[in-house]
This record gives structure tokens, sequence and C-alpha cells, in this order.
């Protein structure tokens, strides 16, 4: 059981791990180079300012990817821990550091936690950050059994999922899932330094979406963007390429009249098609749910009225379709499974024909209901 | 007054503010080329199916870009309406169109109402798709003042905020804050296609917000980006360069050694700084707010405490800064206008010295308390 902690670099993810294993009990002992931020942290209730008298359960090593492999190395010699783990958000290249740096790899297990916020520091730290939050470890061959339960401890206790992986997969992973969005909110983010004013006021929730990350510490992403480099050039390069084609594509269009342009139009809409599907990849229901459907007469609101009981029922009405036969509309749409029967019955109760969608016959929904 | 209205074209926004009017006693006609699409509209209680018997006040022309003009042409010709605005989301190139195309410009109002959802059709649209959002008016000198007035009220039906503008500033701001936007965003959704299954574990709400808008309807947004093509063009030319240049950078960068590459790390910092800068400009306060200080004696907890009386009065923390001098940190943060007066009594109350950053001495601080 952990009792005793050491967090180095009380920075937002270190100071929110301080102050969520503060919450049950540990100890936890707050380093950092910079004196300010680590009594800001202990003024947060984070722990107490300074190194441990003698070694602790488990230090968090919090500091960005390029200075792991150092500060790790510096604390092992000292013996501040039995077990080390760090947070940063690349894991391949800090590894090599660190296995080559250290005397005995079985003590170090590499960590990534998959929360965040735009603002840095331990001003911005929050002891629920990782609450339902994927933690990443990345254990090795060398790595110690003991070593490895006292990290899924730690994640325990910080209300946070463990997923093991193996760490090129996770940089890979992450280069596409993280990376390269920052790039991608940053170059958009970019643009509005040139934006009149006026624009400004046209800007709505898309814009303030596509460009939310770019909000992070500038230096601390430069460090993880070097530190990933070649995973990302990867996701990159194929981005390039498909705005260099749509680019060329509406720049065609633009001088054009209509009726002309029609394979770059083509072009334009291919994209659009891939980031629709893509789309449709990241938002994927988990699996187990029902598709139902539901007879609705022809008659002013009464699909309104559906949509009502749904939403009464915590079915989300985005996702229902429609189609008609002669006065009739059958509306389907997808429900959780464990809400799909209830719904049913529901909505039998309330006059309406309604039934799972994959099942043929009127009799077989019927018996449903 | 309008008491009656047309809607040509019942996708979401079209069925969206026939539901806003309908709730205002308005009686709405519901006109779409797919019959399936306005009688779907029709069983959400957004009006009647059919083109009105005698001429309508206002007929809101709600088809894609590319066919306003051909749609607003051929319902003048019939007489449909006493006013005619559409909502398209580009105002130049269809403005033309329509000019030219029709008999009588001053019967017509160019509109775009900064509102939408990922997904279209009837079966998306909700009444309360405009409240409290701008709708952009791009009236030309031509535009008669009874049907500016008859478009006004439309919007306040909706609940929206009017803004006037001219046309060619509304394209080249549109391109910025919502078309550029829709194009990276697809970008980085085309990607996702080719990710690992793995790697949609590690996928957050970072990579969700980034590509949101990518859901959009691929046809509708074709139409758009290219009736928009000219403005769009020169805001992603620079967002090309800015890619082109960060990608060399970080390919360098993925071949060279510790210590290596500053130049290319310098470039990679230079967009995330522009990118945050950017941001800066979307986020900056609205006008009128105070910034307090408060000092805080070094104890644990003690600025958690501080955190949470904020946090009761409505004072987000996300821009509380600290400072440190001796043995007290001193809190600084925004506070909007009508809640620092109140906030600094609590504060005082509390026993915490607390007041107007921007004043210089504890004497007028301590007045203030």
């Amino acid at each position: 059981m952990i009792r005793t902690m050491a967090v180095v670099g009380t920075g937002l993810i270190g100071t929110s791990v301080a102050l969520a294993a503060g919450r049950h009990g540990v100890a936890v002992h707050l380093m950092d180079r910079d004196p300010a931020a680590a009594r800001t942290a202990a003024a947060l209730g984070a722990g107490t300012v300074g190194a441990p008298a003698e070694a602790v359960d488990l230090a968090v090593i919090a500091v960005p990817p390029s200075m792991v492999g150092a500060v790790l190395a510096e604390q092992q010699l000292r013996g501040l821990a039995r077990a080390y783990t760090d947070v940063a958000s690349v894991k391949s290249a800090p590894g090599r550091d660190v296995l080559s740096a250290i005397a005995d790899p079985a003590t170090f297990i590499g960590g990534h936690p998959l929360a965040g916020r735009e603002r840095a520091g331990p001003l911005a730290a929050r002891a629920d950050l990782f609450e339902g939050r994927t933690w990443v470890l990345t254990p090795t061959a060398a790595t110690a059994r003991p070593v490895l339960n006292r990290a899924l401890e730690m994640i325990c206790l910080c209300g946070a999922v463990p997923v093991m992986m193996d760490s090129q997969a996770h940089d890979d992973a992450v280069a596409l899932t993280s990376h390269a969005p920052h790039v991608v909110a940053s170059l958009m983010a970019a643009r509005l330094r040139g934006g009149a004013e006026e624009a400004f006021r046209l800007a709505g929730q898309g814009l303030r979406d596509t460009t939310r990350v770019a909000g992070g510490d500038p230096r601390l992403w430069t460090d993880i963007l070097r530190a990933n480099s070649g995973p990302l050039v990867g996701v990159l390069r194929d981005l390039h390429e498909d705005l260099s084609l749509v680019l060329a594509s509406l720049d065609v269009l633009s001088r054009s009249g209509p009726g002309q342009g029609a394979r770059e139009t083509g072009r334009v809409r291919d994209l659009l098609d891939r980031g629709s599907q893509g789309l449709g990849l990241l938002r994927e229901q988990p699996p187990g749910g029902a598709r139902l459907r539901v007879a609705v007469e022809e008659a002013p609101g009464e699909l309104a009225r559906l949509l009502a009981v749904l939403d009464e029922s915590g079915v989300t009405a985005d996702d229902v379709s429609a189609s008609w036969d002669q006065d009739t509309l059958t509306a389907e749409f997808a429900a959780p499974a464990t809400a799909a029967g209830p719904l049913l019955r529901r909505l039998g109760a309330e006059g309406w024909t309604a039934g799972y969608a994959d099942l043929a016959t009127d009799s077989e929904v019927g018996a449903l209901r």
C-alpha cells in the first residue's frame, strides 16, 4: 500500500496527482526546481514542501519529456523512492534515455495519464483531474512486479483507468490522437492574429472547439512535439498532402464559373467525406446498444411528441432517422442496451407501435412489448 | 408584423426557423423539393406542408449557397412573398447571382445565422437553435426599408442578435472563423481512418473538440467551401505555409540528437506561440471586468480555501495567478464588474486582505473593503 509519495515537478499534472493521493491519506512530498511552484501546491493542500527524510513508496516524476531521464537518474542516485513512474506524454524516446541513464531499470515504469487542461501550473490542478480517464502504463521486461503494482495503485487513487501498452504503440497513438490535433489547432489559431475585429463577432462554438487545445503551454508542447517528432511527422505528412490538394482545388474553383471545376469539387468533397468517416470511427457507439423503431402517424407535432418521450428517457434524438411510407413515418434510432427494454414498454403503454429494428414482423415486435 | 411565412428548404436551419416562428403564432408554410423533408418538418410541428394560397409576409430561402439564386428567382416569379431573405453562409457570390437573376432586388436581403449543428436535416432542428446567436444581414443600397425591418423581426422571433455587415466583409470573416476551421477539422478527422483500434482508447476531449465540426454534411459543405473559395484560399495558403515549415522542422528534429536542431525547435515553438496569441484574441475578456488581488498566508490548504470562496461566488479560478513575497502569496484574478464589489466585501468579512489590483497602497485597499 502506498503511504508516502514524492511528486517531482508540481505543475498541473504533478499537483493534481498529489491532491488526489492526499485525499486518500497518502503523505505527499512536493519538490520542484522552482520553489514558488512547490509552495503554491502546498498552499493548495497538495502536501509538504521538500524532499522526504527517507525513501518513499512511490515517486512521480512529473516533468517535461526531455527532462525525465536526467531527473529520474538524479533522484534514483539519492534514493528518493522504492518505485518510480513518470507522466510524460511521449514514452519511447524518454524510455530509452531512462534505460541508458539508470542503474536499475527494474524500479521504473513509464506512465501517461490522458488528462490535461489548457492551463498549466499548480493553480490549474484539481484532485479529480484524472477521474474516469485512461492512464497508460508501459512496463518493460525489466520492470519489477511490485513496481507495476505500486503504479496501478496510484492510478486507482486518482480514479483513473489503467491501460497497459507497448511504448512505441503508445507514441504512435498519441501522435494521431493528441499531438497532431495540437498542431492543427495551433495552425488555425495562429491565423486569428490577422483577423479583423469584426470577424470575431462571427466566431462561434465551432472555431472555439477547433482551436481550444492551442491554449496549452507553448514551451511544454514544443518539448512534447519534439520528443515525438518521428510518429508525428508520419501523421502530418499525410495531412499536408491532403491540404495541398484541397488548397490547389479551391484555388482553381475560385477562378471557375458555375458548372466548371467538377474534378476540383470532387476533391474537396472527397476530403470532407473522409473527415466524416474518420469522425464516425471516433464516435462509434459502445457495443451492446439496440436499434429501435417507432411508427409515427402523420399529424402536426406527432414526431415532436415522440422526441420528447425519448428525451425524457435519456435517449438523445441526435441519431434518429426518419423514413416515410404512405402516411406513416418510421423513426429509427440507437438506444443503450439497458435503456431499450424500459423505453419500449413505455412507448407501448403510451400507444406507440415500437420494436427492435432488426426484427422483421409485427408479431415479433408485438411480442416484445 | 409577420403573420405568415414560407420556408423553402426544410433542413436543419429552415425547420428551426419555422419552429421558432411558429412558437410566436406565425403561420408557416413548409416547402422542399424533397416532400419527405417537408412532411417530417410538419410532423415536428413546424407548420403545414405546401405553398401558401397568397403571398406571405416573408419567405426564408434555406437552401445551399449555390441554389439560392435560382430558387429565389423562381419563387419571386410566382409571387411567393412580399419580402425574401436567405440563410446561406456565403453572401457575396450568391448575392451576385441573386442580383443578376431577379427583377426586383428591393425585396431581397441576404442573411446568415451563425448557428448550426453537426447534424443536418429537419430532425436535428430545434426552436432554440438561434437563441443568443449572431444573425448577419447584408442589405444593399437597393434593399427596401420594410424588407430590412421584416428580416429584423424574424431574427428577433428566433431570439438571435442581428448584425449588419457588408457582404464581402462577411465572407472574409466566415472564411477565417468557420470555413477554414471546417477544412482543418476535416483534415485531422480524415487521418483517423488509418488509426489503430488501440489508438482510439487514447482519444480524449482535445481530439473530439478539434474534429467536431467535420461531422457536418459533406455535400452541403462542399457547396459552401466552393462558394467562398476566394477568401478561403487566402486563409488556407498562409496555414499551408506554416504547416510546411513545421513539418520540415519536425522532420529534421526526428533525426537529431539531444542539443541539436535549435533553429527547428524555435520554429515549432514560434507556431505554438502564435497559436496561443491567436486564441488569446478569441478569448479576450469582455470589457468592464476588474482585476482583484488577495493576500494568502503560507499554510497548507489556505489557497484552496480561497479558490473555494471564489468558486462559490461564481468567479472561475482558471485565471488566478500567484506570486510569492516572503511567506505571503498574492493571488490575482479577473472578476466581472458586477461581481467585484460583493466579492471584495465577502472576502473582507471572512478575514482576507483583498482589493483591486490596480490600486497601489494598502490604505486604499483597506478603504474599499
